[in-house]
This record gives C-alpha cells, structure tokens and sequence, in this order.
C-alpha cells in the first residue's frame, strides 16, 4: 500500500485508527479457548467488527512466537484475513546485519503478506536499507518509544541532543515519507511538537494510547499534518474490551470512539 | 546451562567456537535441496560433524522466519537436536515494551528450549529485563555489532563516550555476568582492550569472523580473560565450506582449524 492509497484510506474514513492485534491466549474470551483456532477466530472477530473504524491493523509478533508453530501460522491465516484496504503491520522491532535483515524483510514482505514493518535503529544503516528496498512497502522505524526505558538511551543527550533526535534525522536521510515512518509512543507527549517539526512529512505510528496511557487529543493537536501523518494504535483497550461472548461488539464500540474522537480532528 | 557449565565445556574442550547456522536454502548442497525435510537434514549433519570441536550453536532466526511456517518448524527441530552439552543461541535481536518482551522470553525460553537470546538495546531497561528473569538463562545484549552501520549510532558520542560504551556500562548494571553476555564485533578488534577494561567478567559473543573478515588472533588477545569470556561465531565459513557431498567433513576441518587456534590462547 503506498502513501497516496494510505491517505485516501485515512481521509474517506476521517480515521487514523491503527488496531493492535497483541492476541494473548489467556486473555481470549473463556468460551473461545478450547477451538483449535481459537487464536484465529478471536482475530477475525475483532477484525469484522472493527474494520469500519481502522485503517490498519497490527500484529505483535512477540504474542504469535510464544505460541510456537501454531502461533507462526495463526499469523499468517491473521494476516491474510485483514482486508487489502488496511495497512498490515508486523510489529516484529527487527533488525540486524545487511544480509540478515534482507532474509527478516523477506519474510515479512515476501513470504508473508505484510505492508509494513517496524524496525530497531541500533545498527544502523545496512540493517534498515534491506527493508527500504521494496516498493510501496513501509519500513516503521523505532524513534521515542512510549516504555519507561525511554530515558536509558532515546532520552539520552548526543552531540547536545537527544538519541532519538539524532536517529529521526539520520534515518529520515535513508527513505522518504513515501517508505519510511517512525515510531512516536504517545506517552511522549510534550515531545511531539519538536518531532513534528524535525519530521513535517513523516507518518509516524503511535502506541501507548489506551492502556499505557497517552492522550489522543494532546497527539493529535501537535502532530497532525495536512497529511494526516498519524496512526494511532490502541491494543488491549479494544481488543480486550470485554471477556464474554460480546467482546467484538464491545471492541468495535470502543474503537467507534476512537474514530469518532479522531474525525473531529480533521480539518 | 549456567556460567560453571559454560566455563567447564569450554576448558574442557580448549575451544570458545560458536559455529553460526544462518542456514539459507539456496546455499545448501543441491543434492539436498530435493529433500522435504532439506533445512534440518543440512543442519544435523553440519551439528554431527562440528559438535567436537564448539561449545555453542547459534541459530539466525531470520533465516528460518523467511522460510515461513516450515523454517519456524524446521528451528524448532534444530534447537532440539543440538546436545545439551551446547549453548543454544536464538540470534533473534528482539526487545520491546515490557509485556512484548516477556512474550519473546516465552518464545524463546519456554516454548523453544534455547539457552540464549540476542537483544537489541534502544529501549532501554524495560525492554531486556524480561528476558533476564530467568534462571539458567542468558541475555545477549548489542553491544558494538560487526557491520558498518556500527558507525551511524554505536561509535557516536554521548556524553564524551561512545554510546555503546554507555549501553555496556548501563545494560551491565540490570543483571550480572551469569546471566549477561554482548555482542562485540571481532571486526571492531581497535575497541577490543577499552571494552574488556569496562567489562571485566563478561563474555563476549563475537561474531564477524570468517566471511565478515575479524582477526581471531587479535581479539583473542585483547579479549580473554580468565575464564574464556569470549565465544566466537562463524557461521558461513563453516557451514558452506564446500557445496558437494562432503559439505559436513568439510565444515568440520575449518572448525577443527578454529578450534586448534583457540586451543593455543588458552594459557
């Protein structure tokens, strides 16, 4: 999916909903548990009943890989259920030598059907270029992330700024805003305004609103551009928005309100 | 398997060889390409013939991920064919929030039986704690990686010291050198004397010898220490060392040869 058939998406649907599908076992409802698709037909529920509110979906690859091989294939059949219409990211944080990140790009990009991956910035540049290689696929660079160990390194001064100041520069001049986005959490508010201004174009894909605690509106008012620029996601605060038998009504309400909230927003 | 095994296998066998299966099916005997089970018959066989000569596998998951769901399998009965004598490495680079990363924990020491993990830093504390939580388990930090892009964030300043002087400085302080090792490129061997200064006890993981051109000799001088501290990684040397028939005698000889050069650093 490329930026003009991301925006288009964004503007028809005056939302900028990113949905996390972070699927936990033992958070699935009870009565779900003993199907042997059980992982599956969760997704596939939240995604129906979502679907109208969102623009993309994210998979977290982490929830998939705990549930070894059964975990691998119920992201894959996950993956290719989204509709074609939503940008599908794998939340995966590779990263790695040039030759390695080719093979994690493949298997994003090629061997499963993903339009988007987020990457780690540590190693610099021959282990993000490989992902960049692919056209109208999106490399989602981790810039300021919304966990606490933000301060250890992101938040750390270099050359008189911070860490992620210097990644957001240096990584920018490796893409463009038609394959590159960062990853902005929303518990960093009061930084927005300063990223925004290092990174007019960029989308970024920001989590942490809902359960870690970020503010939509506060975002939303610092980082819009005339592009939009922004995916918000939000995971467990939908996806695990009740435990009974109408959890996908209750998450689709739930991300109802995001959208709803996020269409004000737009000029 | 614990630091006291780790030290025993290594004195016992006058080695610290890590021999890498970054297994690729296009670089894999044609005579084996035809097999269906081809990626773990190739890795069995290049197990047998190196096992007497290092004390640690590593397995590139990157590889086994852009195979899809039969390369998840196919790790899978790696892992488990690699005797327990040996360190099982995921070379994985993961890290993320802290619930993310207790889920890659799961992944990798629960339902996979690996020993270790690979962890990529940027996140900071919240990211790599998870994975320290276990017994008996070791956490592999990026330290200072092998590729050119070492120089875009690692070798940059921060606070008048290089910034992965200050993640192996900062990093060490979440765990201990029982439960803790890095990543040290053996083609950064110029840091080599300054890193063993800042960390004394820990081991090393140094991949980059071999195909990436490190020098062995040099960093086994700069980098040992009393108890070993050092397990040096090649993958493509050894395990494409010939592409006929006798792919697994050959790769045994270039182990054997690093093995015989190991045995000489030992004092």
């Amino acid at each position: 999916m490329n930026r003009t058939e991301l925006i288009g998406q964004i503007r028809n649907k005056r939302s900028y909903l990113c949905v996390g599908l972070d699927t936990d076992f033992d958070r699935i409802p009870k009565f779900l548990q003993s199907r042997p698709d059980a992982i599956v037909a969760f997704n596939k529920a939240i995604i129906d009943a979502t679907k109208d509110y969102c623009v993309s979906y994210k998979i977290n690859t982490a929830f998939y890989e705990a549930m070894g091989l059964k975990g691998w294939a119920a992201m894959e059949e996950t993956v290719n259920y989204i509709p074609s219409t939503h940008l599908k990211i794998a939340d995966a944080k590779r990263g790695d030598i040039g030759n390695t990140s080719a093979q994690y790009a493949k298997a994003f990009f090629e061997t499963l059907a993903f339009d988007a991956i987020t990457v780690a910035p540590y190693m610099g540049a021959d282990s993000v270029q490989p992902f960049l290689e692919y056209k109208d696929k999106w490399t989602i660079v981790l810039g300021l992330t919304s966990n606490k160990g933000a301060k250890d390194f992101e938040l750390q001064k270099t050359d008189g700024q911070y860490l992620y100041e210097k990644v957001l520069k240096t990584v920018s001049s490796w893409g463009t805003p038609e394959n590159l986005m960062f990853v902005i959490g929303a518990t960093q508010a009061e930084e927005f305004t300063n990223i925004r201004k290092i990174l007019p174009d960029h989308f970024f894909l920001v989590p942490g609103v809902g359960a870690q605690g970020g503010s939509l509106s506060e975002i939303s008012d610092k980082a819009m551009n005339s592009d939009c620029g922004l995916l918000v996601n939000a995971s467990r605060a939908i996806i695990y928005a009740a435990e009974n038998e109408s959890f996908a009504t209750e998450a689709a309400a739930i991300a109802q309100q995001y959208s709803t909230e996020m269409s004000q927003y737009f000029s």
